[in-house]
């Protein structure tokens, strides 16, 4: 079942979806955007119409996915024409609720990953989160995100919330840790590719039991000394040192309830 | 140029270096290892001789590779026969002078990776950093270095140290975040697998150009409303309520000097 779709918005993740949909022979029918440049570029990219107005939204359409910043929905919601169609939003933190204005047919499609400007995303293996107001609507949801990847979890509104709490830690705060280990090496004049092989054997270790199992270093072992000298050294770097301190004791306190 | 070798120690460090050694045929002449059941199962692993007793280190050794504990490394160091042989440890947090005692010709061999029991360790693409107190040493660690990895980095003591600190940042406490965000998936009842696409594509990212160019999230956009909801839900884990809030100004900090 392909639905008739349209897509609004023409950021990172209405593009990368917009592209990964139309590669899976899901055709989308039309894009909506305020930003004309950009719409105009993803719609022409896919083959879909184009228009800048969301009072133009096609009455064919079968199922309306909104892929705008977080801040953006309830707005956008609330300007669209009351049709019939199913309308989802993409977005890890916001409640489905923030549709309600538009009507009973709403829902969440929310692809989990980090999407970037020139970054190719594969689809193949992500997890989608699927929410509907109706459980009628479910299906639909369903199949489109099986088409993308074999990967689909029916995920509510506070389930989302914690997912998307877990996945600030997992992706910005481990980006942050990457980002202040560079500045380090910057420091002693070493390059920052010294840490990439690590980096890469850290996420693959973790994807096979439980991180807290992997848990190795200073803090796990509890060694004060080490601990000590690392806080000395960042003494010129506040923020850093309230971090290393802070996160040594988290792991020392999480070791010793094993 | 293969020196003659024994190696100290039947620990991770050990056991992963002497496997790799022999397999890009550079024998481990000899295994020394306190630990008398381990230290066998090694030495006979890699074909080598075996002795619980420091003080039979081969005279006719060329280099002794020193693959234990961080603390015993000194003490270690300070049992064994002054013999003419280069001696190095593995260890990224000791400074070279702690094998003092040794004699003159003393060094560091430290590749730069997370070594656990039951995981392989790929050394085809690992950073071998190598440091010698004598410059004419510096060729016989060079030469072992690349026999294992094209990438060999002169580092010093100094530069180690905040290398070894910058490792912290970039496993230990990533895996940290990872932790957490295993442990509030598992509050919401969803398997941890849903984050390993964003796991991985986070390493994967940070690897091209500078990590700090890639940070997204409500930190990044100073998104005051969202970072008082994720600090709301996590008010019953004081830990990690007290890391979102540091590692979030630490972000916004960041940003804000752009």
């Amino acid at each position: 079942m392909t639905p008739r779709l349209s897509l609004i918005g023409s950021g990172n993740v209405a593009t990368h979806l917009g592209k990964a949909l139309t590669a899976v022979q899901v055709p989308v029918q039309q894009v909506l955007s305020r930003n004309a440049v950009q719409g105009k570029a993803l719609s022409d990219t896919i083959g879909a119409d184009f228009t800048t107005d969301f009072s133009q939204l096609h009455p064919e359409t079968e199922l309306c996915i909104l892929a705008v910043s977080d801040d953006a929905v309830a707005t956008v919601a609330a300007q669209l024409p009351k049709l019939s169609c199913l309308l989802v939003h993409t977005s890890g933190a916001v409640p489905m609720q923030q549709l309600a204005t538009y009507g009973a047919r709403i829902g969440v499609f929310y692809p989990l990953q980090t999407f970037s400007k020139d970054r190719t995303v594969d689809f193949a293996q992500l997890p989608v989160c699927i929410e509907s107001a109706q459980e009628n609507d479910l299906p639909l949801l369903e199949s489109l995100a099986r088409r993308l990847s074999p990967k689909c979890y029916q995920v509510d509104s506070e389930q989302r919330k914690m997912l998307h709490l877990a996945a600030v830690f997992v992706n910005n705060f481990t980006n942050h840790m990457y980002q202040i280990g560079a500045e380090l090496l910057a420091e002693a004049r070493l390059p920052m590719d010294l840490l990439h092989p690590l980096m890469e054997e850290t996420a693959q270790k973790a994807q096979t039991g439980l991180p807290k199992d992997w848990q190795t270093g200073p803090a796990r072992r509890g060694d004060e000394r080490v601990l000590k000298g690392h806080e000395q050294l960042l003494s010129e770097h506040p923020d850093f040192q309230k971090i290393y301190t802070l996160v040594s004791q988290s792991i020392l306190r999480s070791s010793s309830h094993e």
